[in-house]
Order: structure tokens, then C-alpha cells, then sequence
């Protein structure tokens, strides 16, 4: 059937392989709404209306997903009694979702997801403490695990998050941050809990040493290409994003990797432009386009690209260690695809 | 020497046995000190800075107190390698400033502990973020202790701080609420830390399960008992609280006990007056006067703190399965002045 090889093929792009992994994980998703709506469950009705607004707003899931595929990768979760990485994936989804819905909190932002964000419904004091609800259920959920590796690894992840979204906001508007500062920031709002997800999946099928470093090495680095990749497309993805358009970041100024390139490469004149509009956020109609062209000049985008392509051979090759089978392949698959996102 | 025991008698009021306590236990409280500028450092600047300012900022730290006070009248901490109740005290301190400076964001206060508020000082966004860092420090602390008993107190009492903040707010200048709504309210966010504070410091000394309840107990009545008085001293204290003056509560429309009952007793003129006041916030300037004849009027300050006395009653007695020793003498002194505190 030469006709369905192709349209295989064809379908190579993120989104099919998301369905994909979905798709060889149902049961185990399955379970995993099961349990994100049991243990929302809150007798103060505000609490459970805004947590199932936030935890169940459409998002892809893509955290838990990777728990659940390197559990399932790594040997675990084939028996009806293995439980585990349903658990786990849940606390990555509640981690995840708590830090969003504080940093639409901090960024004040009104969408999310293509919904209108929780302090956009009810503002910022009901979204504060939703997020700690999640944020305490998740390490909840973590007791009942009882392993002391999970705790150390997720509260530790947690003080990551935290610290490189402080580390963000300390550098806000800082046009001349380093490269090596933007990798530590990126690696604390993203790739940490990349990271934590793939390592949470190894603990359940209790893998040894060598290979829980290669399902942390994975994480990390597709984690930051993942990142380089959201950065780059904000600069010339042909759709929009859901619940974001291109030219967001440049509209607030945020220092991404092909405008902290593009300064770097800028002529005098040119630096002055950033220090415009990105320092002092004073922008005029045509600045984006003249940004664009910046940017396009020195090649930012390709070379954003290119650095995300060396994260995401690191997080390729790092998988080795594991014997085939399909969710190893459908991981790779995502992880090339990847670079390739068009949203 | 009458002289002394006499000076004593006179000195038996809140702070001078807070200060008692904090001498007994000056040891722990010197390594728990120590403990916490340790447990705070970060490589990102801003956050040691502003966590060292909103954990170092002079609080009287009742609760860390407790977690020591009750781990040594159970026994535990009289040996130098005996340290989980420091850990465990700082856990304690680290919950507690992290949903306090969640809270400044919250009602957009200025003063916390007669110093300005983190987000007065930094603004909400960093705010946010030390908050979320603080409490995955608390975390990984916990996960140092090693025990799921101390990670499943802890997690699911962050959960009920969550949840009873969130039915206060859900609530809001609902002066109608009743009172055991109310009391679910002030255990959410006060005696659930209380309790378990005095729990935590239960588990360390390894005591039965029958002594572990009466730590609950303790720690839970201690609390609402400590929260009425609270709510009363708003209404007639003579000196200001710290960074708090009296009339607060009134101002920002705050339901608290004195006002429950009050508006409970009030003829249909007076429910007017509170309604006007209180659920649509339109205060003329003799309105803190009057709302104040009118909480006199039905006694309801004197009922706030015979309300306090029950719960404190309670309290006093749940110790009883403990050993007489000065612990145990110092934290049922604490309680009895408690009820006539001044600020």
C-alpha cells in the first residue's frame, strides 16, 4: 500500500506526532483525566470550578505525555496493576498547570490556550491561590507515591521553575544578556520540567543510573530546543499560535534568542533600535517589520533554529541507551519534528 | 524571694511567654536560624535577596516555636544529632512566609510586619515567583526528613491553607456567612498550620498515636482560638498591632467573628448600617464609631473571646496525656495569655 507509506509520510509534522504518541497511550490518558478530575475534587466550589477551568482547558498535555511514553518506553505500565506513571503524570500536568496560571498572574496576561486565562475570569487573588491549591495537590499526589527519589526530584524541580522565571524577570528588558544566562532561564522555564517529566517516567520502571541520566539528558535538551523553537516562531510562524500571535514577544519586549542574537550582530544604529524598542518599549507601527528585517539580516531565525537543532541531537542521540521499540520511535519522531513546528 | 515570684505572676502576659519559650528553646532557635539563611541561597540574586527579606523579617515565628516546643515536651531534641525538628520548624517557617507573601499580593497590602510588604517593594510579579520558590524549598526540606507522615501532613495542610483562603475570598463581604463557614474559613488559614506545626514536632519524638491527636488538637483549637482574638483585637485593642492598626479589618469590609455576630444580632436599621458598610464598602467617617456601638451593643467582642476561651479550653487540655515538664507548662501558659493578648 505505497498510497498509505506516503500519507505517512506526509503526516511526519509535531501535530500528527502528538496524535500518534496520544493514540499508542489512550488507555493510559484515559486514566490520567480520570484522575486529574478525582483529585481536583475540592469542597469549596470556587476552588474546584477554577482548578478544572485551568487543569482541563485543552492544552496538549504534551508534560504528561512524556511521562507517560518514557514509563512506557522504559518497560512499565503494560500490567493492570502498574499505576504509577498515571500518578506522576498527573503531578506534572498539576505542577505545570500551577506555574502557568501564576505566570498569567505576573505577565497579566488575558489568554491562555486560546481561553481567556483563570485572573482574566476571576482575577488575580482567586488565581493565586488556585495555583497553590494545584501546586500543593500535586505534592499530595507525591505522598501517595512514596518513593523519596519523586520528592526530590519534583520539589527540586519546582525551586528550578521558580528560580529561572526570577532570573527572566531580573533580566527583563536586559537586550545584553548573555547567551549562557538566557540557557540557564529557558532551562528553569521549561526544560526542567521537560526533564522531570521523562526522569518521572524512568523512576516507575525502575531503570538503572545510566539510563535515568539519558532520560534526564533527553528532557533537558529537547526541553530547550522545544523553548528555541516556540522563540523563533514567534518571528515568522505562518499561523498563529493557539491564544498567541507572532510578534507577541516583540509587542513586550521579551528577550528571546533571535532578538538577544540579532543585538548582538546589530550595527550601532541598530543596537539603537533595540534599546528603543525592546529596552524602553517604545514602538512605533512599522518597528516590527523593521525588527523582522534586523533579524532576517543576520540570519537570527536560522541560527535560533540551528541552536535548537543541536539541543535536539543531544536529546536524539541520548535515547541509545534504550532498546527499540515504538515509544522510543514515536519520541524521536516528536523530538525531530519538532524543529519543524509551524505553531 | 516573694519579689520574683510576684514579678513573675505580673509578667505572665503573651510576649513575656513567647519570649520564655523562645529562651527555653534558644539552642534550636539559633540552628533554625542558621538553617534558613542555608536553606535560602539561590544563584539568582533577587531571589536570596527577597526571600531573605520576607523569611528574616523579624515575625515572632509562633509557629517554628511550636514544631520545637512540642518536639522537646515529647521528648526529642535533647541530643546533638537529634535535628528533625529543625528541619521540620524551618519547613514550618517556609510554608507560613510563602502563603504570607502570596497574601500581600492577594489583598495588595503594603505593611507586613511593620516592614513594607514584598510586593511593595518589588512589585507582584517577583513576589509571586519567591513565594512559589520559598514553597518548593519547603519541599525539598521535607525531602531531606524522608518521612511520607511529614510529607503527607504538610502537603495536604498546604491544600487546606489553599482551600480555606479561597472560601474566605469566595465569601468576600458575604456578611450573612455563617458561623461555622466562618470557622472552616479561620482553620483553613490559620489553625490548619497550627496544628500542623505541633504535629510535626510529634512525629519527630516518635510518640503513640493517641499523643499524635492531641498534638492535632492542640495545635488546631490553639489556632481558632488564636484567630478570634485576632479578630477581636481589631475592634478594641488599645496599642497598634504591629504594622496592623485597629479599625483594619472594618475598613477593608474584612468579615471577622466580632462582626458575624454582631450583624446576627443587629435589628433590621442595623443590618442596613452593616450592609452599606461592610458588603458595599461605603464608609463615612463615623461609621468605624458606630459599627463599634453596635458590636457593644450585643457584646460581641466579650462573645468573640468567650468563643476563643472554648476553643483555647480545648487546647489546655488536650496536653493532658503528656508529662508534666516545662515545655508542656509553657505552651499551656502561652495559650491562657494568648486570650488576653493586647496586640
Amino acid at each position: 500500500m505505497p498510497k498509505v507509506i506516503q500519507l505517512k509520510e506526509i503526516r511526519n509534522d509535531f501535530s500528527s506526532n502528538i496524535r500518534k504518541l496520544i493514540d499508542l497511550c489512550k488507555d493510559d490518558i484515559a486514566e490520567i483525566s480520570n484522575l486529574i478530575i478525582e483529585k481536583l475534587d475540592s469542597d469549596v466550589p470556587l476552588i474546584k470550578e477554577m482548578a478544572r477551568y485551568v487543569v482541563l482547558s485543552g492544552g496538549k498535555r504534551l508534560r504528561s505525555l512524556l511521562t507517560v511514553a518514557c514509563a512506557k518506553m522504559a518497560g512499565y505500565g503494560f500490567n493492570k496493576e502498574e499505576k504509577r506513571h498515571i500518578c506522576l503524570a498527573v503531578v506534572i500536568e498539576f505542577i505545570h498547570t500551577a506555574t502557568l496560571v501564576h505566570d498569567d498572574v505576573v505577565d497579566e496576561s488575558k489568554l491562555r490556550r486560546g481561553k481567556k486565562s483563570a485572573n482574566e475570569v476571576w482575577g488575580n487573588k482567586p488565581s493565586v491561590l488556585v495555583g497553590d491549591f494545584i501546586f500543593s495537590k500535586a505534592f499530595e499526589l507525591i505522598a501517595n507515591d512514596r518513593s523519596e527519589e519523586v520528592l526530590k526530584l519534583l520539589s527540586n524541580t519546582s525551586v528550578i521553575i521558580a528560580e529561572g522565571e526570577m532570573l527572566e524577570i531580573a533580566n527583563d528588558k536586559d537586550i545584553t544578556i548573555s547567551e549562557d544566562t538566557y540557557f540557564k532561564v529557558i532551562n528553569g522555564k521549561t526544560a526542567s520540567l521537560f526533564s522531570a517529566a521523562c526522569q518521572a517516567g524512568g523512576i516507575t520502571a525502575n531503570i538503572n543510573k545510566n539510563k535515568q541520566e539519558a532520560l534526564k539528558t533527553f528532557g533537558t535538551n529537547f526541553g530547550i530546543s522545544y523553548q528555541l523553537i516556540d522563540d523563533a516562531l514567534d518571528y515568522y510562524s505562518s499561523s498563529s499560535k493557539l491564544g498567541k500571535n507572532i510578534g507577541d514577544d516583540f509587542k513586550e519586549g521579551k528577550i528571546t534568542m533571535p532578538i538577544i542574537l540579532a543585538y548582538l550582530r546589530s550595527s550601532n544604529d541598530e543596537k539603537k533600535f533595540w534599546n528603543r524598542t525592546i529596552k524602553n518599549l517604545n514602538q512605533d507601527e512599522g518597528d516590527f517589520s523593521k525588527g523582522i528585517n534586523i533579524i532576517n539580516k543576520y540570519n537570527c531565525i536560522e541560527d535560533t533554529i540551528l541552536r535548537a537543532k543541536h539541543f535536539s541531537n543531544i536529546a536524539l542521540d541520548s535515547l541509545g541507551t534504550f532498546d527499540e521499540n515504538e515509544y522510543k520511535k514515536n519520541l524521536l519522531d516528536l523530538v525531530r519534528s519538532s524543529l519543524k513546528r509551524t505553531s
